[in-house]
C-alpha cells in the first residue's frame, strides 16, 4: 500500500486543443478507476476557468463508449481556457480543490500547464495541504523542453506532411509556384514535417523556412528563383513566424503596412496575410504567372479522423502514467525518451520536476536545419518519421519515358 | 464482333486535379486492355497541351503497381493543363490524332473538357475521320449537368465535412467565432457539405452561405449575432463565390477596396482576403473578440490519404464505362443516375450527349437551400451523405451533467 492520499482528483485540458489531447484525457480516467487510493475524478470544464467556477463533470461517470469514443476523437473534450493564471488565480484554483478535498491534480497543456501545476503544488506545500500536481505534455509545436517530443506534434505532422504530399501532386499536374504557411510561432517542427512524406529527389516542399533562422525577402526570392529554373515549378513550406534580419516576424511587418496604407480602416490582423504578400512578392519580383498561396490554420490541429496512430498510443500512454506517478511522487512532469530507432522505435515515459517543463520552451536544434537555412536535414527526418506513423505513398506518370 | 474501328486510343486530364481524376483514369486503361479494338493506349502528358506538343505516355506499360497506386492517390497523374482550346486548337488536336491513328479519345474534366471532346468530334464528323470522343466527368464543385453527381465531388466534401467537425469541437473547447472559407465559385454543392458531420442539435457550422443567394453585411452580421447570442459561439461555412445583392461578389468588393486603399501597392489577390474580411466584419460590427477565420484552398482537391471509397468506385466505374461506351457509341459524356437512397444508395452509368455537359453548369436546387438562405436542408443532406462513405463520430463531455 503507498502512501498517497486517499482523496479527490481533477483533471482539465489547457490551451489549444490537439488530436490526441482527448487520448491523454482517456488514459487519466482508466487509469483513476484502477487506484482505490483515488475516489472521485473530476474533469474541470474549460480547464482553469471550470475549477474556479467549480465546474465539473463526474469522469468515473461517463460510459466506456464515451471513453473510447473521446481516445480517438480530436480537440479538448473537456472544453479549455487561454486564461494564464496569475498567483491569485491559481490561489482560487487551490482553493476550490480544498473545498472538495482534491489532493490529486492533474493538468493537460503546454509549458504554462506546467507553471500552473508548479505554482499550485507550491502553494500547497505552504500551507501543509497534502497535494499532488501533475503536468501531462501536449503541444503541436513539440516546443516542449525535456521530453524527446510532445503528444500532439506527431498527428499535426502527419496532417502537415500529407498536406504537403498532395500538394506536391497538385504542383506537379499544373506547375506554379505554391506557398503554404504552417503553424508554429517560435519552434519549426510543426513546418519542417512539411518534408516528411518527400519520396523523390525533385518531390516538393522544395523550400522550407523555419522560424529559427531569419530570412530576407531577396534571399527568399533568390531560393524560389533557383528552384524554378531547375524544376519549373516550386512548392514551399513556410513558418508563420518566419523573421526578417530584424527579428522582427514577416507577418508584423505585413500587417503593419496593411494598417498604415489603409490609414487604419483595414485591420489585418490576417490568418491570410503573410501567404498573400508573399505571394505577391514572388509575382511581383520573379514575374513568375502561376502563384498560389495556403494557410493551413486551424485545421492542422482540429481535423478529425486522421489521427497518428504512434500518437494516439503515447498521448494514452502520457496520462495513465501521470496517475501512476502520482501515487509514488509528490509532483511532477510527464516526458517520453526515446528508447530505439526504425523498426526498433520505441520510448520510455518517466517524470521530470515541473519546473524543468514550466520555465521555457525549446526550438529546433541547429543539426535539424540544413545549412542553407531553407531545408531540413537526414536528422530531421529520421527523427520525426516515427512519429507519424506509415505515410501514404504518391504516385504520378510523369515519370515513365514519352512515345 | 463491334464495327468499333481498330486504332488507337489517346486520354487526358484536365482542369483541377481532384482526389479521384486518377480512379477514372486507371478505368480508362484497364478496360482498353480487355478490346483488342483498341491498340495502344496514349497518355496525353498535360492535357490537351501534351496532345499539340505530342508528348505522350504508353500506358498499356505502366505497372500494375503504378496503376493500383494511381486509383488510389489524388491530382492528376498525367499532369493537367488550364487551357481551353478554341476551334484552332481542337483543330491541332485534331492533327495529332490523325497522325498517330487516334480514333478513341478519353477526356477526363468539367463542362470545358467536355466541350473539346465534343469539338474535336465534329471535326472529325465533317472531315469523314472516323473518330469516337468520350468525356468523362469530374469537378470537386459538383456543377456538372444531367449527371446526378460528380466524381471528385464526394472526397472534396469528406475533406470539408471532417474540417467543419473538427472546427467544430475545437470552438466548442474555445468558444467564439470560427469562419471557414469554402471552394465553389458558382456552386455551393461543396460549401453545403460543410453540413454532412453534424450529429448534435447544436453542432456547427450553424450558418452556411452559398453563392446561389446574395448576402448582405448586414444579414450577415445579423445571423451571426443571434447564433453567438443562442450558443455562445458561431461557426460559419462561406463560400468563396457569395455575392452582395448587386451580384457583385465579396470577394472583388474587399480585393477593389483593398487596392484602392495602397493606391495600388497592395495586390490582394487574396486568397486569405475574404476570409480576414469577414473576420473584421464580426469583430468590428458585433464587438465579439474571438473571430477566427480559415480559408482551406488547395487542400480540398489536393489532400492525400483521404479518398471517400464511394467517389473512388464511381470514378473508375466512369472510366470503365467510357471505353465500353466507345465500342458502340459515336461520342458522350458518362453520366451517373442514382438508383436507390441510403443502404440501398447505387448509381448506373449511362451515356449523354456531349453538348449536353458541355453547354453549361448547374447551382444548388433551391430546395437544397433553407429558406433563410443560411443553411441546408434534409434534402440535401439525404443527397450527399452517400457519397462521402460513412463520417467518424465526433465526441466530447460538454453534455454531461456537471457535478
Amino acid at each position: 500500500m503507498s502512501d498517497a492520499p486517499k482523496a479527490n482528483a481533477a483533471v482539465g485540458q489547457s490551451g489549444g486543443p490537439t488530436g490526441v489531447i482527448n487520448a491523454s484525457l482517456a488514459g487519466v480516467i482508466e487509469e483513476v478507476c484502477k487506484h482505490s487510493e483515488i475516489k472521485n475524478l473530476y474533469g474541470a470544464v474549460h480547464a482553469v476557468e471550470g475549477i474556479v467556477k467549480e465546474q465539473f463533470i463526474d469522469l468515473k461517470n461517463i460510459s466506456i463508449n464515451d471513453l473510447e469514443g473521446i481516445a480517438s476523437c480530436s480537440s479538448s473534450a473537456l472544453g479549455s481556457s487561454r486564461d494564464k493564471p496569475d498567483e491569485k488565480y491559481c490561489h482560487k484554483i487551490f482553493e476550490a480543490f480544498k473545498k472538495r478535498n482534491i489532493r490529486y491534480f492533474f493538468y493537460i497543456g503546454g509549458n504554462d500547464s506546467a507553471n500552473t501545476a508548479h505554482i499550485v503544488n507550491l502553494m500547497a506545500a505552504e500551507v501543509g495541504y497534502e497535494m499532488r500536481a501533475f503536468h501531462i505534455p501536449k503541444t503541436i509545436d513539440n516546443d516542449l523542453l525535456v521530453t524527446d517530443h510532445c503528444p500532439g506534434y506527431g498527428t499535426a505532422a502527419k496532417f502537415v506532411a500529407c498536406a504537403l504530399m498532395g500538394d506536391d501532386l497538385d504542383n506537379r499536374a499544373l506547375p506554379g509556384v505554391k506557398i503554404d504557411v504552417i503553424m508554429g510561432r517560435n519552434a519549426g517542427f510543426l513546418t519542417a514535417a512539411a518534408a516528411l512524406g518527400k519520396q523523390r529527389d525533385d518531390d516538393g516542399p522544395h523550400l522550407i523556412y523555419m522560424p529559427e533562422k531569419s530570412l530576407t525577402m531577396e534571399q527568399f526570392c533568390a531560393d524560389v528563383d533557383a528552384v524554378y529554373k531547375k524544376h519549373g515549378r516550386c512548392v514551399i513550406a513556410v513558418s508563420e513566424g518566419i523573421t526578417d534580419i530584424d527579428s522582427e516576424t514577416w507577418t508584423q511587418k505585413v500587417v503593419k503596412t496593411k494598417e498604415k496604407d489603409a490609414h487604419g480602416n483595414v485591420q489585418l490582423s490576417g490568418t491570410g496575410a503573410l501567404a498573400d504578400f508573399l505571394s505577391d512578392q514572388v509575382k511581383k519580383t520573379l514575374k513568375i504567372k502561376r502563384v498560389r498561396a495556403d494557410t493551413f490554420g486551424y485545421l492542422q490541429r482540429s481535423f478529425v479522423g486522421f489521427q497518428s496512430q504512434v500518437d494516439v498510443d503515447e498521448a494514452r500512454a502520457c496520462g495513465r502514467e501521470a496517475v501512476k506517478f502520482s501515487l509514488s511522487e509528490q509532483s511532477g512532469s510527464v516526458a517520453m525518451k526515446r528508447t530505439g530507432e526504425g523498426n526498433k522505435y520505441g520510448v520510455e515515459i518517466f517524470c521530470t520536476e515541473l519546473r524543468n517543463v514550466a520555465e521555457g520552451t525549446k526550438s529546433m536544434p541547429a543539426e535539424y536545419i540544413n545549412k542553407d537555412g531553407n531545408g531540413v536535414t537526414d536528422a530531421f527526418i529520421k527523427y520525426a518519421s516515427p512519429l507519424t506513423g506509415e505515410l501514404p505513398k504518391t504516385y504520378y506518370l510523369g515519370n515513365y519515358p514519352k512515345v
